[in-house]
């Protein structure tokens, strides 16, 4: 019994410029019926994260690379429609490469198991990638240590906010920077950081002096550009910068330059780190144990936006580099 | 008995611009008769350096502070004319602060005592912080091992070239990137480099890419600006980044941008370090028995660019920046 299953497909590739609606065509296969070892499983949400773009233009290498007609990948969360393995049964929840799509037919190791409860979706925030970021690069790379001050880029964003309430329960002062007084109350008022900055109120740099005098000791950075730079000329001895994201460089038409403070890696003894989670994937386990404790526990707050309908694929996704999203953005497909 | 002391006082701060001899006052005083514990000190050899420029200008921060009018700071080697404390004698070489000028009046503990041997002056390279700086740089932040690639910039230069052969003897493959014909054949012939590339021929990255086909593991820089810039395309997979020097910086009027490929620290797991050597500084007597005994058994070898009197301390400066300069370079005074 043939099942529908609409489909995003790349059309074009958005290098150096704005991710456009018509970088993607909307099809419809028929869903290919599970083989041996397979399963069928229905798309319930889809995440949207930056990195998304870069997929489709082949930058890094970190990723098998993408091909034109490629159905857009996404990772998502989806529920077993048919099954031809024992360890996945109808009805079972499962995270995975859904892709922008209705149905995916794949071999079952490929897909996690997780609880049908309330954390379902926070496998694609905060104990999906984005909370495996925001604790490895901290645990590897930032190594926050109590009273260290910490600043966030980005601060607002899905991996941002988690890595800054992680290095508050370090026992760290964290200073996030966001646009706008909305999401900055949010950041002092809900999730417990010591200080917050709304970058589109200006004077930044001042700001930061004001509010972290000692210096930066861990810089988290998801924005790069003329940012980056200016709060490397802030940082203190021995500062530890985790490159997490780069949102000013992700559509620009000719990259920004790189930061002219690196030169006080130098004075201040300090170390800049890039951060792909994937190399810690054994470790994630461990991990989403002690996230999903600390969101029980009240102490990591997550927020999310929904919108619905795979056909508001493109829009969605654009949402992520407008800033148009409050918390971590997701597509309700069924 | 009153001797006279000739000294250069620094007249102007040559910021964002090209030292010169006028950013210079020649004078003569009377040299300070030493104090209990004190010893008197007649200049032997001065070392020219390009942090000497950034000490005049304040940069950093991570040395005192200096005041126009205050005699040009400078390591260098001296020798014992007077001495009121008894680790000291007549005709001992020292190590220390000299500065600038014939004589030195200063407590004993602030010197060195130096074997007056044949490594005397390498006490101001190999064995002084240029040494110490291939090290600790290597040692602790660069971290080579067996089979990796080192990309060295500013190869010829005094840090550049031990830190290479450093590298070497930690069995590493070592491409340095120098400027001139001949000091690439110094590199190759004599020091023992895998490669040399000439970046005044044109055409660095290619040639990178023919040397090291797997990518940099180790980048010692030097240099700073674009060809940093480029070199941070060319890294492999959990490479390191050492910052040692930025000539490109030093005299600019306005400060190259930092590097575009910063990002590239994300995709390949990447980490770049500044280095300032007199953190290790209590390491210094282990380092320097190593190295010496390196240089001894021919596995380090060194070059000397020495200029003669004091009167042209400026203009011995000078060639450090303009790249006159072949090997280390000195001033003899006396």
């Amino acid at each position: 019994m043939a099942r529908m299953n609409r489909q995003w497909l790349i059309a074009e590739r958005p290098n150096n410029r704005t991710l456009q609606a018509t970088d993607f065509t909307w099809t419809t296969t028929e869903a290919r019926s599970p083989g041996p070892g397979e399963v069928l499983v229905r798309t319930l949400y889809l995440s949207c994260d930056p990195s998304q773009k870069g997929q489709m233009e082949n930058i890094g290498g970190y990723a098998a690379p993408t091909e034109i007609g490629d159905v857009m990948r996404a990772g998502g969360i989806g529920e077993i429609v048919e099954s031809n393995d024992p360890s996945l049964k109808p009805g079972d929840k499962v995270v995975g490469a859904m892709g922008w799509q209705e149905y995916l037919t794949t071999p079952a190791p490929t897909l996690l198991k997780v609880g049908d409860d309330e954390l379902l979706t926070e496998h694609l925030g905060a104990l999906g990638g984005v909370g495996m970021t925001a604790y490895f690069g901290l645990s590897k790379l930032g190594r926050p240590f109590p009273g260290d001050t910490v600043v966030v880029t980005g601060a607002a964003g899905a991996t941002g906010s988690v890595a800054g309430q992680i290095a508050k329960i370090a026992g760290c002062r964290v200073i996030g920077i966001a646009g706008g007084p909305d999401k900055c109350r949010w950041l002092t008022d809900e999730l417990g950081f010591d200080a917050a900055i709304d970058y589109k109120a200006g004077d930044v740099i001042p700001k930061v002096r004001a509010a972290a005098p000692g210096g930066i000791d861990v810089l988290w950075d998801n924005v790069g550009g003329q940012l980056l730079d200016d709060l490397m000329g802030e940082i203190a001895l021995y500062a530890r910068i985790v490159i997490c994201g780069g949102i000013a460089r992700y559509e620009a038409e000719v990259l920004p330059p790189g930061p002219t403070n690196y030169f006080n890696l130098i004075f201040k003894r300090a170390t800049m780190h890039g951060l792909l989670v994937i190399d810690y994937q054994s470790e994630f386990p461990a991990a989403r144990i002690r996230i999903a404790n600390w969101i029980r526990a009240g102490r990591i707050k997550t927020r999310q936006d929904v919108q619905v309908g795979l056909e508001n694929a493109p829009t969605t996704l654009m949402r992520v580099f407008s800033g148009a999203n409050t918390g971590k953005q997701l597509l309700k497909v069924a």
